[in-house]
């Protein structure tokens, strides 16, 4: 297969390439590194990158773009919301919208978002929360309306493991998921069969 | 209970009324009808009219603003997607970011966002479902955060049976509930104790 991974250099990234790339073409595009540049958060860096590229077999995005704007809610105000939205929400979604016509005949898209359930809530997250819970909505939706069989899945992780060291006391007590785990569902989304499914880790405790 | 209601005019309006007048005061707010006036995409109308009001014990919304664009995934774009994003979604997040210190210890709101399980999804509207999903969340986290035991609740609904008549043609074959149905959610809500709730109505088969 042709896959384009969108956001290598991360730890998702790096650990999606080590499991696909001996038997796939990876493609890597990212904001400051990779094959070639693109900036998820322009719409039109996004409608360029795939001008540019061949047909392609899978889309899948490992990065948030800027992700969203962490603050207590009491101190948020729409502006701030609209972070998470402009960036990872509708990068991704652009991302889809016009990588469509790119993308083969059962060819998939596995987008990134993330655990919100009531068991996983901590505070200062409600942007991205609220964008996690916009993409499930959005893939389930989009799964049932995409041309020529092709599919779209969600991975949604919370605290990686590798990122507990910078980002763990945001997540006190939260259970983690390594980076190698979160590759699986990559691997299950673009070389598998499935669409409409949102693959969560970390959301339990038990 | 002094009641804001937002949207009264709807037919999930009008019966959250006529289950909560008797017992309530219910100060009604429409763009064109209402005891005041609001705007809800417009932040500073929000503003405006929590700053004349007097303090609340309740806050709830019946309305979604322009709601969303409807069309095919292959026709939507960033900006059709804004649509509901800045009407649906952050009119209402405005809402609670701007009523919070108007809203009594213990008050509650209550938001509408409405089913995107993959049972009930139909042609068009994903949109909608985007932003139902990401009501949800922002539901779920902002319940954790909210000041003073105040409390929040999203009814989240299918068709309405009332309007099946006019959007039918849209939902072939999808169930539907009655405003009735739904406004006993808004009770439940304002009148109950629970927090952080999504109450989904329509979204199963049997």
């Amino acid at each position: 297969m042709k896959i384009l991974l969108i956001g290598a250099s991360g730890h998702i990234g790096q650990t999606v390439i080590a499991a696909l790339d001996g038997r796939h073409e990876v493609i890597t595009a990212g904001r400051h590194s990779g094959d070639v540049r693109l900036d998820i958060e322009d719409e039109n860096s996004i409608i360029e990158l795939f001008r540019r590229l061949p047909r392609l077999d899978a889309v899948a995005v490992a990065t948030g773009g800027r992700n969203g704007h962490l603050a207590p809610l009491s101190e948020m105000r729409a502006e701030h919301y609209r972070v998470g939205l402009e960036s990872k929400l509708l990068g991704q979604v652009n991302t889809v919208l016009h990588g469509m016509d790119k993308l083969n005949d059962g060819g998939s898209f596995t987008l990134v978002g993330g655990v919100w359930d009531p068991q996983s809530i901590v505070p200062l997250f409600s942007n991205l929360y609220m964008v996690n819970g916009a993409l499930e909505a959005f893939v389930v939706a989009a799964a049932t309306e995409l041309p020529r069989r092709q599919r779209i899945n969600l991975v949604a992780p919370l605290l990686l493991s590798e990122s507990a060291p910078q980002y763990g006391h945001l997540f006190r007590g939260a259970p983690q998921v390594s980076a190698a785990e979160v590759a699986r569902a990559y691997s299950l989304s673009i070389e598998g069969i499935q669409s409409g499914q949102i693959y969560r880790f970390g959301a339990g405790h038990g």
